[in-house]
C-alpha cells in the first residue's frame, strides 16, 4: 500500500504515523510519502517517522499511489484536490480531512476517485509535533461518497484503511454533514463571538459599575469566542450555506421566545424550556452530549473551597472508587474563594456513589 | 438587631446563620424571625440554628424588626415585600434577594424603606439543608437605591448587614443590573436552550445517521439547556423587558454575520471574529470569566486518556507546586477512550509551570 499526504501538519502527520504501522493484513505498514507547503514541516515529519520520503511538489508526491490524503487547512483544500485528481493515476483514491464537505466535494465532483473525508478526531493542539499514531483511535471518520459513484473497489480500500487506524468509517451525504456540523459546532461558535460583543457592549456604556460575578452559563457559552481567526473564517465561510439555514432556524426560535415573553405567556414559556429539557434528554441518550455505552450522564454540583489540590482530592476520591468523570465544569466564584464543580458521571450506581464520596469528604453536593 | 426572613430556603436560612453569628461591633448576634409557607421548611431551619424563633405570617414576622428580607422564589417577591412593607414598622429596612430587580422595585416603589437586592451566590445546591454561614463570603450583593431616596440611615445599616455576612455591596440602579444580568446569565440559557432544540430537529430528521461526536463547543453552550422550569420561568417573566431587548440585540448581530457569510466576504468574518476575540479578552481582564486579581487568565489544552484517575494525577501534580486551577472544562472523545482537558490557570508564570508538568505527565499539551 502506498500512501500520499498534502500536508503534514497533526492531522497529516497523524494519518502518517497511523499508516506506517504494520498492522493484520498489512504487515509491512504502507509506504507513505508526503508534501508540506513548509518543507521545514516535511523534515519534521521525516524525523518523527510520519513519512517515509518527501515529495517537492503534489505531482510528484501521488505519482504512483493507491491512497492520496489532501490534509491542508480547509481553505486550500480544493485546489489541492483539485491538483491531486490530476496527476495521480486512474486506480487511486483521493480523500481529505476538511471539517466541511460540500465546499469541497465540488472540487472533485466530476471525478469518481474522489471521496470526502472527516476525522472527529479531539485533538485540540497542533502541529506535526503533536501527531500520534493513535489519534483516530476510535474516532468517527465520516465520508462522503457521491451519490451513484460505482467506485465501490476504492472506497473499500479506503474504508479499509481507516478501519487499521481505528477509526470508525460512517458514510454520509455531504449536505447532511454540512448541516450537523453547523449545529454542533459553528453555530455555537457564531453564538459565543455575540454573546461576549454584546456583553462587552452592555458593560462598556457602565464603566464606573461593579462587573457581576458571572455563573457557568455565560462562562461556558463563551469559552470558544474569538477562536482562531485563520482556521474558523475559513470553516465559516466554506460552510457558510448550510451555516445560514441554521442562523435563519435560530433567528426564527428566537422570535418565537421573544413573542412568548412579550406576551407574558408562562405556559408558552415553560412549555418551551421543558422541550428544550427533552431535547437535551434525547440528546444525551443518543450519545451526542456524553452518553456513555447507553447509560444515562448524570449531573452533581458540589460547592467547594477555591484552592490547589482541592479538586486533584475530589477526582483522587473518585477514581481510587472506580468511578469515571465523563466531563467536569469548575466555576470560580468571582474574588476565586470557592467554587462550583459541576460533574457528570455514568449511570445510577456511580452517580449515588459519587455523591456519597464527595459528601464524605465535606463539600455539600446535590444532583443538578 | 431584629431581623425577619420570608422564605427560609437555601438563601433565606444562610442569611440567618450569618446574621446570628457573633461578629465585630454585633456581640450578640442579631435575633431572627424566620417564615415560610412550609411549617416544615421553618421547622429544619429552627433546627439548623438558622432561624431563632419562627412566625404564623409575614405580619407576625416583620413586627419591631430592624432589617427585613424577602426571600422567597422570584414570582412571590413583589406581594411579599408589599405585605412586608405594609405591616413592618417606619424604622424598618425591607429587601429582597430577587435574581432581578426591576420587576421587584414596582412593589416596593413609593415606598423609602424599600432597597432590593441580589447576592450574587454560587450556590447551586437548594433548600435550607444546604445552607451556610459563610454562603456570602466575598460575594458582590448588589443593591438597588431608589434614585434619589433620602433614607440613608436604611442604606447604611442594610450595607453594614451584608458586610458582616463577609459579602460586597454594591450600589447599582435596578435597570442597569437587569440589563447585566439579561447578557450574561439569561441570554445564554436561552440560546442553550434553542441550540439543544435546534440540534435535536436536525438529528430527527436523520435517525439512521450516525451521531457526530460533538465537539467542546456544543457540550459548553448546552450545559444549562432545559434548567429548572419553574424556577427559570419566573426567571424570564421577571426580566422580559431586559431580556428582550437582549434578543433584539442579538438577532441584530446574527443578521449581520448572515450577511457577511451570505456575501463571503472574508475581511467582514475575519474582523468580527478579532472583535469577538479582543472582547473576550476585554472581559477576562476585567475579572468577568475568572481574571485572578488583574492577571490574565491563560488557557492550556492537554490530550489524556479518559481513565479514573487522569483527572487526579494532573490536578494533583498542580497543586502540589502550588498552581490553581482558575477554571477547568473535560471534553471526552465518542468513546470515552479519550479526551481533551482544557484549563484556566492565572498568570504567565503558573501557565508556563503547568504546561511542564503536564508534558513531564507525558499528555500533550499547548496553548489554547
Amino acid at each position: 500500500m502506498r500512501v500520499a499526504i498534502l500536508g503534514v501538519g497533526l492531522i497529516g502527520g497523524s494519518i502518517g504515523l497511523a499508516a506506517r504501522r504494520p498492522i493484520g493484513d498489512r504487515p509491512a505498514g504502507a509506504e507513505v510519502c508526503g508534501y508540506d507547503l513548509d518543507p521545514r514541516v516535511c523534515e519534521a515529519a521525516l524525523e518523527l517517522g510520519a513519512i517515509d520520503r518527501q515529495a517537492a511538489d503534489i505531482p510528484g508526491a501521488v505519482r504512483d499511489v493507491d491512497v492520496v490524503f489532501a490534509a491542508t487547512p480547509v481553505g486550500a483544500l480544493p485546489e489541492t484536490v483539485r491538483v491531486a485528481l490530476a496527476h495521480a493515476g486512474p486506480g487511486a483514491v483521493v480523500t481529505d480531512v476538511g471539517s466541511t464537505k460540500r465546499f469541497v466535494a465540488e472540487a472533485g465532483v466530476a471525478d469518481e476517485r474522489f471521496i470526502g473525508g472527516h476525522p472527529v478526531a479531539g485533538a485540540e493542539t497542533a502541529g506535526v509535533e503533536h501527531a500520534r499514531a493513535d489519534l483516530f483511535d476510535g474516532a468517527t471518520w465520516y465520508l462522503t461518497p457521491a451519490r451513484g459513484s460505482t467506485a465501490g473497489v476504492l472506497y473499500e480500500r479506503l474504508h479499509r484503511l481507516l478501519t487499521s487506524f481505528g477509526a470508525q468509517p460512517a458514510a454520509i451525504d455531504a449536505d447532511t454533514h454540512d448541516r450537523l456540523m453547523a449545529s454542533v459546532s459553528h453555530l455555537p461558535h457564531v453564538l459565543a463571538n455575540l454573546l461576549v460583543s454584546q456583553a462587552a457592549s452592555v458593560l462598556g456604556s457602565e464603566q464606573d459599575q461593579r462587573l457581576p460575578a458571572v455563573g457557568p452559563s455565560f462562562r461556558d457559552a463563551t469559552r470558544v469566542a474569538g477562536a482562531n481567526t485563520a482556521i474558523w473564517t475559513d470553516i465559516y465561510l466554506s460552510n457558510r450555506d448550510a451555516l445560514i439555514v441554521g442562523i435563519d432556524g435560530l433567528t426564527q426560535r428566537l422570535g418565537e421566545v421573544r413573542a412568548a415573553l412579550q406576551a407574558g405567556d408562562v405556559a408558552a414559556v415553560s412549555t418551551w424550556n421543558e422541550r428544550a429539557r427533552a431535547d437535551r434528554e434525547a440528546l444525551l441518550d443518543a450519545g451526542l452530549s456524553g452518553g456513555v455505552g447507553g447509560q444515562a450522564v448524570l449531573e452533581l454540583r458540589a460547592s467547594v473551597p477555591n484552592r490547589p489540590g482541592v479538586i486533584a482530592e475530589l477526582a483522587l476520591a473518585l477514581g481510587q472508587a472506580g468511578v469515571n468523570i465523563v466531563d467536569m465544569a469548575l466555576s470560580p466564584s468571582e474574588d476565586n474563594r470557592q467554587g462550583v464543580v459541576a460533574l457528570w458521571v455514568g449511570g445510577e450506581p456511580h452517580a449515588t456513589r459519587a455523591q456519597e464520596l464527595i459528601a464524605d469528604l465535606g463539600f455539600p453536593v446535590a444532583r443538578a
